[in-house]
């Protein structure tokens, strides 16, 4: 059973990968996703048991997927209240296009159980596949995104004109609207931790190289948690100080977004300077006014 | 054999731990490196053979340490014209903080062999543990660069102080020599790939903070070469075209010190800007002239 299950999803996720490599606003795209998130919840709900997980994070409750069947694996840390099974009825939402007319805590959950669900199943079906969630997360975003810009992004800037040759800076995702509108700068991450200075580094150079204002940086975050397994307690990571350090002496990002926002970082609205960390459900009604430099 | 071996290697390893946090310059520290690097060297005489590797970096041969008895396992690539199992006779440089007596080439592998002598032993020994060489190399820069300067580091930062409570960087080691003297930022890596933009960045914070010119960066490297296991190809992973952006739009970075040099960052000294990659073995010849701020 496991094998078999294994074998589907690694088939529908090489294609998701093609799929969105070749055009990662298409709706083939979304039924790759929604197909994925589809059958690792039947699987999860089939074979896996739910383990409570002692939460030292305030006003959240985590637990994990662990499989009936002897093996002592549990998965990732899920947050209690962003997960849903019964999202399997609103994944159209996803292929339609329609996130932005679910209500904010109806989106939260879809959103969060369609980043989540293949995650779980990889954890359980694979040993020690951090790639697979991440690429996987990479796609959703990027489908998504794009989806809601109408564009496709690209994964590279042109930079250092002053040479014969041009030189390139690899980077997270880029979607140039055109003439008059936002260039964004899009690093996905499944969690930041110490790795957070790259995304404002990166930033820097883009605002050395081609002017303050020509791109908008956009991090987009699955979450922050962290799973001790042996302890089965789940923190959160958070460096308020140290982001404020980044986004004033190395470069500002203009948004920050999580499927699962924690508390430190949506607090940092008020900080010198502010930083908006809004939760990703949020960006479906802002997008438009965003594609508009401010 | 090789549990009793690894048990005399880890509780040197902890009691340098110890000493180096203590008082990183203290000729104790010296005496644990020397333990440790000769107790190594003749662990890899006795049971391992060397194992020739496939070179994909031009003028340069490495091989690798395997155990002679049955198992399969190889340490990591080592670079052939600066390991030297016969610097166990000089080793004592290291004590008397005498390395600028030696001649550069004698110097070069002196401070190669002890920084990789103990690294190839735990490569051989445990599995999987990057941790251990990570540490030790870090103790024995520290060490080496205390020693020179005369004065222990830290290894956090004041900053934010317009705030109520004074905010702190964790940075890698900070050398304050005092007023008039330089003030050293120093990263220090086994090897840098996409994580030395960290590097630059760090700097950046710094710059901000407390001025342009406050703090010399100094990054100390081992190598930057990557050895597949299954190919027994060695590559060096190079991206100098990042390197310069970097230098360019992030912070200037004083120097780069590697025990393995690549070509390709030694001839940044001709970039714009002009960037100084070195052999770690020139840092004891211009240490004094750094220690006042140009």
């Amino acid at each position: 059973m496991s094998s078999r299950i294994l074998s589907s999803l690694q088939a529908r996720y090489e294609s998701l990968k093609v799929t969105v490599s070749n055009d990662a606003k298409s709706p083939q795209a979304a039924k790759f996703l929604i197909e994925l998130t589809d059958m690792s919840l039947k699987f999860l709900e089939k074979t896996s048991v739910r383990v409570p997980l002692i939460s030292l994070v305030p006003n959240k409750s985590y637990f994990s997927f662990s499989l009936k069947s002897g093996k002592q694996k549990t998965a990732r840390a899920i947050n209690e209240a962003l997960f849903d099974f019964k999202v399997r009825d609103r994944l159209n939402h996803i292929l339609n296009n329609s996130l932005v007319t679910l209500p904010q805590e109806e989106r939260k959950k879809l959103l969060y159980t369609t980043a989540m669900a293949f995650c779980c199943a990889i954890d359980l079906l694979k040993k020690g596949d951090q790639k697979t969630p991440a690429t996987y997360f990479e796609c959703l975003i990027e489908h998504l995104l794009s989806r809601t810009f109408g564009i496709n992004p690209r994964s590279e800037v042109e930079v250092l004109r002053l040479e014969e040759e041009a030189s390139t800076l690899p980077t997270d995702l880029i979607f140039d609207l055109g003439p008059g509108k936002s260039k964004f700068h899009v690093p996905i991450k499944i969690s930041t931790r110490e790795r957070v200075i790259q995304v404002f580094a990166h930033q820097k150079v883009l605002d050395g190289v081609h002017g303050i204002g020509t791109f908008t940086g956009m991090l987009v975050c699955l979450t922050e948690t962290k799973l001790d397994h042996t302890k089965n307690e789940v923190v959160e990571i958070c460096l308020p100080k140290q982001w404020i350090l980044y986004q004033r002496f190395i470069a500002p990002i203009h948004r920050f977004y999580y499927f699962d926002l924690p508390k430190k970082y949506a607090l940092l609205k008020t900080s010198t300077p502010p930083m908006q960390v809004l939760s990703f459900s949020e960006f479906f009604d802002e997008a438009q006014s965003l594609t508009v430099p401010k």
